[in-house]
């Protein structure tokens, strides 16, 4: 794997997950160097063709980190580590497919402070490259789990007694729900939304109310004004 | 001009905008085409490598829309559209670059009721296919003001009794702002916020509270957020 771009890299050195080689571009000067030199990471100075080559998003501003795979974490730890610092928060994702609308869901809930983050084996985009650069290095901060079956995921967090909100198009006002406590907030794919039974297992369907005529919400959009508007409520 | 993909071509339809040929892939079929039809639209029936041929996005799904040019309105015409209407709601885009951003920020405007968008004509990111297709098609139903001077606008809408808020890091909680009313709100380009002068422009500097480690919002994120949360105050 690796991490692509100033902020993605400077996150990654921050993050303290390993970096077996920074590779950055002859000229260039940043105050990550300096951090990546602090902690003793082995540095590159390379031509830009060789930084262009090795590129997968072709986004690099002249830094690519090497760095070790992703490290998904196990439902039972976003959970544990929810509830260990107050009221659990956790985001799940009914197969959002667009690594720009992961990477972009990843980094407003972690800025908001959600718990963890919940996305399918398949069908289902995973962390890669570019979700890492789109979520300008928030990835490495967040627990993500990956599980063979979200509606398995939603059972355990009822049995957790955390309440679990699908968002949809034909809810209560998400205004008028308390989205306080330990919640989870189930949101769908871009073209689908929310699965039917996966729907039927939530406690209750959240809506953004809409007064435009298009009234579609990109998953991302949506999944941060909802993240929003429960951190409004727990403040 | 073209609309590209179901969505902005099925937008455009709906719009009224001028529409002079519409091209679908052999084949595919869709309610837009029947709409097309009654509205007596030219259609023609091709081939997939044709499409792929004078795709600009590259994401047709089957479907282009050789549309007339993107009509701008002036900052009047928003201004007392939105007056007409009941309370003024008007969203500057201060140098967002990205067309991503700006399509997204459209979609989730309109969605949301905003009277009108208002971004600068240099140095930012202008209406074209990529924005028609990441707005899903909202682009056609929203009034959009190109104006040499971002500063001037603010100054004309003060002087409209408008209340202006800048979107920035080191403000008041937006959670404790009032939104209600005559408004309008500053979003600032991806690197660099907010300039400076325009900043000091403003009535008032609002923020999103922020509780991870990244802390920044992407600008179409931030405005959703902060639009919506304007809505929820005006229910």
């Amino acid at each position: 794997m690796q991490a692509e771009g100033k902020n993605a890299v400077l996150e990654a050195l921050k993050s303290g997950v390993t970096i077996d080689a920074l590779m950055v571009e002859k000229g260039k000067d940043h105050d990550l160097v300096a951090l990546a030199r602090k902690q003793g990471v082995k540095i590159q100075f390379v031509e830009k063709p060789v930084l262009d080559k090795l590129s997968i998003t072709k986004h690099h501003q002249g830094f690519i980190a090497k760095t070790s795979d992703f490290v998904y974490c196990e439902l039972e730890e976003i959970i544990d580590g929810a509830k260990a610092k107050g009221n659990a928060f956790i985001v799940l994702l009914d197969g959002v497919e667009d690594p720009h609308n992961l990477g972009s869901i990843i980094r407003v809930c972690e800025c908001a402070g959600v718990s963890g983050i919940v996305i399918p084996k398949h069908r289902a985009a995973a962390v890669n490259e570019t979700v890492i650069r789109v979520s300008s290095g928030a990835v490495e901060h967040m627990k993500i789990a990956r599980v063979a079956n979200i509606n398995h995921a939603i059972e355990a967090l009822k049995k957790q007694n955390i309440w679990v909100y699908c968002a949809d198009m034909d809810g209560e006002s998400v205004y008028k729900t308390d989205l306080k406590g330990d919640i989870a907030i189930v949101v769908g794919s871009e073209g689908f939304g929310v699965k039917r039974l996966t729907k039927e297992l939530c406690d209750k369907v959240v809506s953004l109310p809409v007064n435009g005529k298009v009234n579609s919400l990109n998953a991302a959009t949506a999944c941060g004004v909802l993240v929003y508007e429960a951190i409004r409520q727990r403040i």
